[in-house]
């Protein structure tokens, strides 16, 4: 996309700040970091420790703060400098434009298998090799990649963009503009079994039937590799407007609350509730049935064994408060030299009360 | 399903206990938890700090261990509630009903690849787009989902359900009733390279041809997402009855035993070797070349770095026998607060060999 | 395969060392482990705790380094005996024969879906229900298996394996001699999201643009199930003949070095840089914006936090030098002896101060 810097500015709710009278009427045409920007590239500042390259970049315009300043260059200035540079990326590039289905301009490819049962909405696209099974719905607009799998009974929102490999088992549900990136798993047997060893036999691992579902809410997307297990009973739920990056794992009948921020690898076990707004850092883990408050923020590997209240961040493993954390770790650093100078002290102790023993003596002669 | 309370209690091996004299031929249709039951359902305490909640849950039964009482409730009480509770579901919900791969009813879909030199059992069916290589067998009453492949020469046992997506390469073995949910990998190379280089050249890391196969014993059940890694020689191992929860990764020559419970997203290096019933929690991981012995039990995102003798609980990274682990998690917390008292000691002692000094100066004038 | 000894010995440059005159002479037709070994069988010594099982296996012969000896036993003297064990394995098991894609000899499946825009190159093998999408490009000799997708102008080089159920998304590009095991996802979206909130609203999560894409050059080889995001500008590598193992997930943005050595389960954020020949163990994670240094090994589950120079080794969580982690982590199990230690010492203290005290009172006397 190409168009002048004033136009962008319009669009993206920014304020042209420059000493070059002729800037608003440049044209750019792509976004591009601060290093690697062309002539009729924007960039972003990203954070304050690279403001020098504003200076240097060769960038037409750099979105950044109102109170960054750089004389020789041409500001975009924004309050949400992020979310403006957010704006740039969708006027200037946009979002995936789905291939077609199929050569001959049918939305539905003769190569998928739809039931006759299903149903599938107006401007849905299914690709070659995808399955949706008896009496599941998919909504408008959607994108159904190939070698996608939607199961018996299950039900898709509108304008979802389900990734090549997709699997969405019986029965499980998805929001509106819903997306799963490929490889995703929706609704597999949670983890279930009763141990249980006749008398005089060894003990077996006895299945338990997972009769409930999974439901992924409106404006949920999550990306390659996510598996969500199906409930016991009711469902498992990932709230409306949550992000999972990569292979992130949730146990059967886990409530994922709106909003949620979780980054790859990131592992929840199952009957584990969350509120709204908790960001969890990459490879976390949360034990069983613990609930986690509102805007809580969970740095990465950390494992979780307690309830954690509102608005607390925490860390480490078994995670604690992150002061309380930090300052266990960095007293940790310390007990070396506090077991050298222990030691001195304990010779210390020993050599006064030798003296005190010699003074006594000494002075009951 | 529906039935009477007294035919449920009968198939279940539970003993009904009620003031209501007509408890027993009541009607119940569903499983459900203490919380959201209604009227027909029956429910299951899980955990004794719940046992407030089998008073004014809804359901028309509970199940519960023998030593729980509750006056105005009726009870399914039973020896193993958990295992009376796992019945419970099978009959009043059962397992999955696989759906038919055909609209023409025919067990293999015509839009199934199977080779002419392959085999599939009676009572198989195959789903479109999975594949069936040269050579390959598939037993009795399986199910194999869209986008299956089973490799040339690998051999699926009886009533196996592999879910879309999943793949057995070549030559790997699967037993009879073995459950892989969907995007489960079998029998992908194990992670062998020699690093070599010529003498003045930086050196390469040259693939090992991964000769050996990947064995999934009998009633081996997997979440999604599973990666077992083939042997480089010999067989890589999943024990009879063991069962794996989601994203699970094990490394080529790893000998799992029978009966082990792993959550999710565990990772086991090559040739470790398991003993019987080993239960590992969430993100436990274990280096190569180790030995677990029977009945271990390791915490979650414990990193086992040694080998685990017999029945032994271990935690922590490095992992730790548990009261061990403990000891020093608790006694880490005392750092801060010894810092300070430690201090305080040295000043203590410093000012007493002053004085002692001055003492000894004193009494030398 | 079968050769005799004095064959296999000039294949892979070692020397036979033998008491019995005909050992070069004799047929061997497999590699195996020490343990494993029958008479027509080549092993090899791994680890020198092993040597006793040199003079005990009944391997033919046995690839050892240059100070090995064994009177009984055949060997077979290599300098680098590991990679001559690999190239043992070479010629006597060689690699993967892949499948043919279709009964009638044709190397493109007529099931598969090839775009009339794409290009496919001489001795490529495509299987049945695998996509290649418009003005996609693929080498030559590469064999993409079945439920492999890739996406719109992607590339794909010469003599690339492509496993079942592998997704390349739009616009990625796979160098020459690339093998990406069964599952693996390359360049699905990375985790980018503006969080904003018009005044006296919600924050939500606004998705960015990934208008960056992946490039995996050239010798790379994947396990199952690895995950790698496409860069928001520019594009994620992964450099020249690095090697992952199963379930990595690579951020947006991050440059994986060449050489790299990535045991299962790693985790790398976006952003992150890393050097030449880097060795990550398993379930070790990087956070942000990191640039790790050349030859850095990174021990199993380290939490790296730092930017880490060249050459050095390091573990834990925050991740250190592993002198200075080991130093910390055996202090820390002298902790619980320390407050003992401690208690008794301040009681000792407190004695002494009253002693002087009562001393100094008794010489005021």
């Amino acid at each position: 996309m190409s168009m002048t810097l004033q136009q962008l500015a319009d669009r993206i709710g920014a304020t042209i700040r420059s000493a070059d009278a002729d800037a608003a009427q440049r044209t750019v045409t792509a976004c591009s970091s601060l290093e690697a920007a062309g002539p009729d590239d924007v960039a972003f500042l990203a954070n304050v420790k690279y403001t020098s390259q504003v200076q240097t970049t060769r960038a037409a315009a750099v979105i950044v703060a109102p109170d960054i300043t750089a004389e020789s260059q041409t500001l975009l200035v924004a309050d949400d400098p992020y979310f403006a540079f957010r704006n740039a990326m969708v006027e200037l590039h946009g979002f995936r434009n789905h291939p077609a289905p199929s050569p001959d301009g049918k939305p539905v490819s003769p190569l998928a298998v739809v039931s006759p049962t299903a149903k599938v909405g107006h401007g849905t696209k299914v690709h070659p090799f995808a399955v949706i099974s008896d009496h599941a719905v998919v909504g408008e607009n959607c994108v159904i990649y190939p070698g996608v799998f939607v199961g018996p009974r299950a039900r898709v929102g509108n304008d979802c963009q389900l990734y090549p490999n997709v699997v969405v088992y019986d029965d499980c549900v998805l929001g509106n503009r819903v997306t799963l990136h490929s490889g995703c798993v929706i609704g597999q047997d949670g983890f279930g079994y009763a141990t249980h060893g006749e008398p005089g036999q060894a003990p077996l691992h006895h299945k338990i039937p997972q009769a409930g579902n999974a439901v992924i809410e409106d404006d949920v997307e999550m990306g390659a590799g996510c598996t969500i297990d199906r409930a016991t009973m009711g469902s498992t739920v990932i709230g409306v407007g949550t992000k999972f990056s990569d292979l992130i794992a949730i146990g059967h009948g886990t409530k994922v609350g709106p909003h949620n921020l979780y980054v790859a690898q990131v592992g929840l076990a199952g009957s584990v509730t969350t509120g709204a707004y908790v960001v969890m850092g990459g490879q976390a883990g949360v034990a069983g049935h613990l609930k986690i408050g509102n805007q809580v923020k969970v740095a990465a590997k950390s494992g979780i064994m307690h309830e954690i209240p509102d608005k607390t961040d925490v860390g480490g493993q078994p995670a604690l408060p992150l002061n309380e954390g930090k300052r266990l770790l960095l007293s940790s650093f310390k007990v070396p030299d506090l077991l050298k100078q222990v030691k001195q002290m304990q010779r210390d102790i020993d050599k006064l009360k030798a003296q005190l023993e010699t003074g006594a003596d000494a002075s009951s002669d």
